[in-house]
C-alpha cells in the first residue's frame, strides 16, 4: 500500500473501486472536474476573479487543478495550511482570517518571502503587529480589511473600513480592499432567506466603500462569496472575487439548499455530489446494519451523511459506526438490510471538515460502480490548526 | 519546532505556557497521572481486569503509563489503530469491534505474529474469515463473541452467544469470552438511568452465560464498561476486565453526568479534566470575541466545548472560530470580553474524536497557569479508521 504522510494509503493506483479499503475518502473525478469547469465558467462569464477557498480540500494538487481552470489563487484559513500549501508550489495564497500572534506574524513575513501572500485584518493592534512583522522581515503582503456583513464572527463594522484602511496605508502595508464573507448565509434554505442576506451584505459593502471614500482611498477588491451564495454576489456588482470552496465537492447540506430564481437570469450552475466516504457493512442486526464509518470519519457538524445508494436511513453510531436502517416509506421490499462485507458508499454531511480527518484521498476514474483508482493524494493540509 | 508527524508540533519541550502555538491540544500531565492512578486503584481494589480503552488517546505513551500502573493491554477499535500502537511498542491489544473484509483479516493475522491480540466476532461469516485468514497465517488471536447488551449496534442477541462461541472453537481458535459494552448507557444523565441500563446489560450477560452453559462452554472472561458506568459493572460481579477510556481526560460531556450514589458504597472515583484546546482571541466586537478553535479542533458531536476559565459561553463559530460572550447571569463586571491575543482554555465536548483532529499531544506540568512543556507526544493513530 502506497503511505502518505506516515499511514497506509487505503488504496493504490490501479486498484478497482472493490479493493479500496474502508473507511476511505474518495473523489468521483469525472464529478469533481465538471464541478471545477462550471465554476470556472461561470466567473470567466461573470469576469470576476476565482479565488476557490482551499479550506475545503486542503489539497496543493485540487488547488492547481483549480489554477489550470483560471482561478488566480486559493484562500486558506489558517497560516499553517498556507505554510502547507506553499511547501507543495501553491504560488498564490491568501489568508482570510485575522491574526495578532507575534510568533504566527513572523512567520507570515518568512512565507510572504516564498509566495504571493494577502492576509485579511480587523484590528488596529493586529494592523500594527503585521507591519512590524513585515517590516523585520524585509517583505510584503496583500492586506484586506474584513467587514462584518452579517455573520456576526469577525470583521469591522462597516463605518469603521476607513480608519482600519488607513491604518494599513499609514503602515505602508499594500492596501488590497475589503473581505467581505457572509458564512451564515450559504446554507439559508431557501432562496429567498439568502437572498435578503445577500442584500444584506451588498449593503454592508456599500456603507464600507463609503468609510473608505470618505478615508480618501479606493476599494481596489471586494473578495467573498461562497458556494451556497456566489450568484448573487456577482449579480451586486460589488464583489470582483469569489471564494467558493464546497462547489468542488457538494456536500449533503450544500445539496439540502432550495435553489430559486437565478439572479443572473441564467440556468443555475448545477454542482454534483463528487465526495464520498466508502463503508463497509461489518455487523447485521434483525432490523438494522452497521457501517464501519463513525464520526471520526465524516464531520457531522452539518447533521449526517447521506446514503448515496438510497433506501437507508443512516443513525449516529458514534465515533466509528453507522447505523442504517430502512427508510420505511419506500416501496415494499426495496429496503432489504445490506449483507454483511456489502460498500456502502456515503454523501459528508460537511465536507471541509470531513476532508480534515482523512490522511488521504482516493481518486475514482470511471464511476463509483465501476471505476479504477486513478491517483491517490495527500490531504496536505490536514490538521493544520494554527 | 519540533516536527511530529510531518507537522510542526505547537510547542517544545521546555516551553512555558504561555509560548505553546495555538490551537494545541494541551494535557494537564497531573491532572492526567491522578486519573490513572485512581482508575488503576478501583480496579485493583475489586480484583479486576483494566484494559483502558485506546480509541480515546491513541497513543502509544499514554497507553504504556496505563500499562505502568497496572493495565493488562489496551483495546483499540480498528485494525490500523493496533498496528500504529504495536509498531510503537504496544504489546496487547484487543480490537474490540467485528472486522469481516479477508484483505483486512489477513492483516489481523500478520498483526497477531508480532503481538498479543485479541478482537471481537458476531457473525459466523466473520468468524469462518477470521480463522481461515490465521490458517493461512499460522497465528492465533483471543476471540470474544459480542452480544449487545442494549447499545443497539453490534452484538448477537444473548441467547445466540452459544452458537457463536461454538463456531470459534469448532475452528480451534483462542475462546476468550464476551465482549459486553453499553455504550449508550454512558452518557445516561441520571444514576439511575445509568443503573437501570447496566442491569439490563448485566441480564444479558447472564442470557448469554446461560446460552453458553447450554452449548457446553465456560466463559473465561466478560470484557467491557466505561467510565460513566464501570463501578455498576463492577458491582455486578459478572465483568471481569474494565475497557474505560475517557476517565484518562475526562470530557465536558462526561463532567455533565449527575453521580449517584455508588454502587460499592464507598466514595465516587473521581477523575479531573486533563485535556484542553488552547485557543487564542483573533477578534473582538462589540458584545463578543472570537477565538481560532472552532470544530476542526474540538468536535461538538457531544455539543460545544465549555470554557475552563468560567465566565462565558462558547458558541459555534464554524471550523476555525468560536464565539465567546459573557454568561449573562454571572455577577455585574465579572464578564467582561477577553482582549486581543489572550489564551482560552476550553475543556472539550468529547475527547476521543477531539484528540483525532491533532497530531500531537503537548504535555503540561505545574498546571495551565505557570506550567512547562514537559513532553510532546504525537497522536500515533490519528486518522487510523480503516
Amino acid at each position: 500500500m502506497t503511505s502518505v504522510a506516515g499511514r497506509r494509503a487505503p488504496a493504490r493506483v490501479g486498484d478497482p473501486v472493490a479493493a479500496i479499503d474502508t473507511p476511505a475518502l474518495v473523489i468521483d473525478l469525472d464529478a469533481m472536474e465538471r464541478n471545477l469547469a462550471a465554476m470556472a465558467a461561470f466567473a470567466h462569464a461573470q469576469g470576476l476573479r476565482l479565488r476557490p477557498h482551499a479550506k475545503t480540500h486542503k489539497s496543493a494538487a485540487i488547488a492547481q487543478l483549480q489554477r489550470a481552470a483560471g482561478a488566480v489563487g486559493v484562500c486558506v484559513q489558517k497560516l499553517s495550511e498556507a505554510e502547507a500549501l506553499a511547501e507543495q508550489g501553491v504560488p498564490d495564497l491568501y489568508i482570510s482570517n485575522e491574526i495578532v500572534d507575534p510568533a504566527k506574524l513572523a512567520r507570515v513575513a518568512v512565507l510572504a518571502g516564498r509566495v504571493r501572500l494577502a492576509i485579511a485584518v480587523d484590528s488596529h493592534l493586529g494592523i500594527d503587529r503585521l507591519a512590524a512583522a513585515l517590516k523585520a522581515e524585509g517583505t510584503e503582503v496583500d492586506v484586506f480589511v474584513e467587514i462584518d456583513v452579517g455573520q456576526g464572527r469577525c470583521g469591522v463594522a462597516p463605518a469603521d473600513a476607513g480608519a482600519l484602511a488607513l491604518r494599513v496605508v499609514s503602515h505602508g502595508l499594500r492596501w488590497a480592499g475589503l473581505q467581505a464573507y457572509h458564512g451564515g448565509a450559504q446554507h439559508l434554505r431557501s432562496a429567498a432567506e439568502r437572498k435578503a442576506a445577500i442584500e444584506h451584505a451588498a449593503g454592508a459593502v456599500r456603507a464600507a466603500k463609503a468609510s473608505l471614500a470618505l478615508a480618501g482611498l479606493a476599494c481596489p477588491l471586494v473578495t467573498g462569496a461562497g458556494t451556497g451564495t456566489f450568484a448573487l454576489e456577482a449579480a451586486s456588482g460589488l464583489w470582483g472575487e469569489l471564494q467558493c470552496g464546497s462547489y468542488v465537492f457538494m456536500d449533503r447540506d450544500y445539496a439540502d439548499n432550495h435553489l430559486g430564481p437565478e439572479p443572473l437570469g441564467a440556468a443555475p450552475v448545477a454542482f454534483e455530489h463528487a465526495l464520498f466516504v466508502k463503508s463497509q457493512v461489518i455487523s447485521v442486526g434483525a432490523a438494522h446494519a452497521v457501517v464501519d464509518a463513525g464520526h471520526k470519519s465524516h464531520a457531522i457538524d452539518s447533521g449526517m451523511p447521506k446514503v448515496w445508494q438510497g433506501g437507508f436511513e443512516f443513525r449516529n453510531g458514534g465515533d466509528e459506526h453507522g447505523i442504517l436502517t430502512p427508510v420505511l416509506h419506500t416501496e415494499p421490499g426495496a429496503a432489504a438490510l445490506p449483507s454483511l462485507g456489502d460498500t456502502v458508499w456515503l454523501i459528508p454531511g460537511h465536507c471541509d471538515p470531513t476532508v480534515n480527518l482523512h490522511g488521504s484521498y482516493v481518486g475514482v476514474r470511471g464511476g463509483l460502480a465501476q471505476g479504477v483508482v486513478e491517483t491517490v493524494w495527500p490531504v496536505d493540509a490536514r490538521g493544520c490548526l494554527t
